[in-house]
């Protein structure tokens, strides 16, 4: 006899949840975590997968432990599988570690450096199936992050297993197609100070004045969302509203700068964070190819993520 | 018949309010003015100064307009000289424009352009004072932002009026001793990965989570201030809770990363702040120079704001 299980995915991010089930559903949530952690579990309740599913088991894995609302990454990782079990208490819950294997929820609790933001370890395991010889690299672009990953015969071997082994070895690039604030990629945005003047170079305001959102917003690449209001201002995801955020990056309102002066300047970042992005990836496919110098051409990429479009 | 009219001045900024009496009194009030815009009138009226003065007088200067609770910089100076008329409903309010001149609250509606941002004119035109003769340069080094206003026989003779304009001329270095996000100063932070290893330097996260004042603070530069959270993750300005928000930075807990890395790397950020801030005032003393060749060697330096320390 063969008893299925189905099981719920959930990946606990810094400002989204996401969600899936083995039936094939999955489902995505923001959640600003460092707003109000104690509204986690509440938020995993209102999951609409849940209507329609009875999970056996809970497969889990997180980013958000270092939202700067926990006091230590190990105090976010014990919270969130708090939350976790508190949703679930009937339901076995596995977590996902580093080291490439699940455990237990309780030994979670002692095992936090593994358990912290494990998801992109999950994933390349996952994606490592589809190819299953060789070397590879998956490149998954996110919301925040962008995850260089290489693959070798379908595991993952990255040289950084934590996130800080992973900034020093550029297999963790802090840059994504949402929130990473422009002011992080330019110092500078070009402009016209008169209509017959070259664009010049202007130093930005060092504030979280307008993302990456916005600019891909009004470089065309990502649709408006006039419901999202997850932005530098709290006003909502569209042009307009992009337009006067990266105004500001200037110290000036919309008004002051004709709209295409402005999707110049956001195609300027656009093109600048796509640069450091590429840079990234050629470092790691250049050290690829130099560990299977006998399959240097044959290296495979994969593309997931959000953002995957960028890389495209 | 003399009459003495007491003078109140007013600097509404977006993340302080500070206040002068002409009886010789000042006063600071934390007012983080994007979170709570409908506060401000009340806030004032706080005002500890208020307590032993009978203002007849209200002389106005802000850059809190650009904060982004406003839709635009108008609507900003609209809303602050509202909410400042409202305290002081039988007093003349007098708002300082950047053409060098007060006007009425009323005027100020309809002149929004000279209104914003003219505090540190205000200054530059008081400060002038102190350098009746020949060429100088006036560095006011705040909370946010750096000043760099030359000055020519006591009055200040700025090539921007605007913020964008002074951004492009280098008059205006959005660089502060407390608020600006170390993101912004930096893109990787010196480590080493292990005891006997060279320090490396390492990407940093694109988020803010740690600031200037945790950089000066764990230097030595600023004092701790346990009752201010007005930092990135809320917590107070000690130096414990620096370490940890710097070792945020690197995706790390502060048990992470010795305390003396830590310091290592504040001072590799406090060293590129400090550079970036002399090779902007070197740009403008070697304008002030060509502008006056004559007296080319006896440039007058004036120093102030709460970060003066920074440049002496």
């Amino acid at each position: 006899m063969k008893i299925t299980v189905q099981v719920l995915g959930l990946d606990i991010g810094g400002a989204n949840i996401k969600a899936a089930s083995s039936d094939g559903n999955s489902e995505q949530l923001p959640f600003a975590i460092w707003k109000s952690p104690e509204q986690l579990a509440d938020r995993l309740r209102s999951l609409q997968l849940l209507s329609s599913l009875q999970p056996g088991l809970v497969a889990l894995t997180m980013t958000a432990e270092l939202a700067d609302c926990f006091p230590t990454r190990a105090a976010g990782v014990r919270f969130i599988v708090q939350a976790v079990t508190s949703v679930f208490p009937q339901i076995p819950v596995r977590v996902w570690l580093t080291s490439g294997e699940f455990c237990t929820a309780e030994e979670a609790y002692d095992l936090t450096e593994l358990a912290a933001a494990a998801n992109w370890h999950a994933l390349a395991t996952w994606a490592g199936r589809a190819v299953p010889q060789g070397p590879a690299l998956l490149i998954d672009v996110g919301s925040t992050t962008t995850d260089l990953i290489p693959l070798s015969d379908g595991t993952p071997l990255p040289t950084g297993l934590n996130d800080l082994q992973r900034l020093a070895t550029g297999e963790l690039l802090y840059s994504g197609v949402r929130r990473t604030p422009v002011c992080a990629i330019v110092r500078s945005l070009p402009l016209q100070l008169s209509e017959d003047a070259e664009p010049q170079l202007i130093p930005i305001a060092a504030e979280f004045f307008a993302a990456t959102q916005d600019v891909h917003l009004l470089t065309g690449s990502l649709p408006e969302e006039p419901q999202c209001t997850d932005t530098a201002d709290g006003r909502p995801a569209t042009r307009e509203a992009a337009l006067n955020r990266l105004a500001h990056q200037l110290c000036c309102d919309a008004t002051d700068i004709a709209p295409a002066q402005l999707t110049a300047a956001a195609e300027f970042v656009a093109e600048q964070q796509l640069q450091q992005l590429l840079a990234a990836i050629r470092r790691r496919l250049n050290e690829l190819a130099s560990q299977h110098p006998q399959q240097s051409h044959r290296i495979r990429v994969l593309l997931s993520g959000s953002g995957a479009w960028l890389a495209a």
